[in-house]
This record gives structure tokens, sequence and C-alpha cells, in this order.
């Protein structure tokens, strides 16, 4: 039975160990034990902001998915609330099990009973099958995501 | 002299005023006075988060541009921060005249001093302007930006 909650500081090497297991993260991220401070730091970071929530999908004791919920407040649509979607991971050998489409159900659920009137992400444009994804889920891609590094 | 600085509740007709003078903005947003109710509560909600900095450009005592930057930590890149921009607009009167850069060049400094390495953001696929604007201030846009109406 996979159920989803708020993730606590025990389920960090599991989630970090996620986010490294991807081609784009495998070059930006380091799973290594003892995690390095900024993870450790970064945690508590989100774990003290009412406005953020960590969330992982287990089954039974093993942490199986990861995303990250931002709920932010702005002027724009009349003051509407938006969820931000970010850092969404399945472990590698659950993947194509239905697990994501879950995860995000239960994601836009809290995004709803939070008040929010949009759900927002980004995603890289070469994850064409993460695209197929999200268009199977509603989303609309009418945005261009620009980063710059500093 | 062109200054930046958190907004006040006394800017808000003026930035709800700039948020609706916009092709987009047109159809979503109410400038009407006295403001909906929504957009005072917004502001009270992004006031009251460390998190969050709505800011003006003033010219004397007018307000001629806003934006609102949110400090995000997430675990991803070894625990970064990153500054997300959203909200960016310019006064009517006022546009072309490179205000739009000053307003980026000092919330992009906003980043920095906050510990961030990355700046995003995201703007509809239609604002070809913007899309040379942000590559022009070294944004690539390496992402898609999905929403979905809740």
């Amino acid at each position: 039975m996979i159920t989803f909650r708020r993730a606590q500081a025990s389920d960090l090497p599991a989630i970090v160990a996620m986010l490294a297991d991807d081609p784009l993260g495998a070059t930006r991220e380091d799973a290594s034990l003892p995690l390095a401070q900024g993870y450790l730091d970064a945690f508590a970071a989100i774990d003290a902001d009412p406005n953020q929530l960590l969330a992982v999908a287990v089954d039974g004791a093993e942490v199986i998915g990861t995303l990250q919920i931002t709920f932010l407040a702005g002027l724009s649509r009349k003051g509407a609330w938006r969820g931000q979607i970010e850092a969404v991971r399945v472990a590698g050998h659950r993947r194509s099990g239905g697990i994501g489409r879950l995860m995000f159900e239960w994601a836009i659920d809290q995004c709803r009973s939070r008040g929010c009137s949009l759900v927002q992400l980004t995603t890289d444009k070469g994850r064409a099958d993460a695209h197929r994804f999200y268009e199977g889920l509603g989303f609309t891609g009418s945005h261009i995501g620009y980063k710059k590094t500093l």
C-alpha cells in the first residue's frame, strides 16, 4: 500500500539518492554518506517553512518517491495562491508503475486543500517523457522557464 | 533618480494597476478601487513571509515598476537556494527606458545577497520581447513551464 506524507530527517538519504539517480541529477548531486551539510541545512529550512511541503511516497517502510511543493502567495490573478511542484523523483526500480501519477494526484489535492487556484512546475526541455506525463495530467506547457546561475 | 525598495500597503493600487495594464493581465486582474479583498489578503501573506520580497521601483514618489522575488530552499543541487522572480511590470509610460534592466540587476543582487546560486523565472511563450530581454540578461530558456488551473 502506497501512502504519502511529509518527509522526516531520517528520509533524507533515500531522497537524495533519488535526486542523484537521474541523468541530470547525477552531475549535480552527491548521495554519499554522511550527506553533505548543504542537504541538512536545506532540509531544516524547508521543514521550518509553513509554505513548503517536502513529501515522500512510501510503500511499507521503503521511500519510493519524493516531491516538493511550495505554496506561493502572489498578487497576480486577484491574489491567487499557487502551488509549485519541484524535485519530483520515483525510485529507479519502481518507475513506470503509476506511482508518479499517484504522487501528482496527491500533490494536486494538497494544493487544492491549501486554496491554490493554480499548480505550476517547470521541467527541462530534454525530458520528453515528462512532457507527455504532465500533459496527461492536464497541465499546459504555456511558458518558457529561464534560469541563470549566479 | 530611480530606487528600489520593499513594497508597502500604500503601493498596492499602483502595483495592481501595472499588473492589469498588460495584454494577458487585462483579462485576469481588476484594478478598480477599493481593491478586491484578494489583493489585500495576498499582500498581507507576502509581507509576513520572510522568503517573499515584493518590490517596487520608484522615481521620486511615483511607483514605476514592480516584481516579486521568492527565496526557495530546496534539496536539489546540494541544497542550493533559488531566487524566483515573478509578476514583473514596468509602468506603461516608462517602458523601453531601461528600467526593466535596472530592476532585474537589483533583483539579482538581492538573490545573491540571500545566498542563492540560481535565479529562475517563467514567462508566457507568447511574450517574444521578454524572451530577448531575459536572454540579454544571461538567462537560458532551458525549461518548459507547465500550469494547471484548479
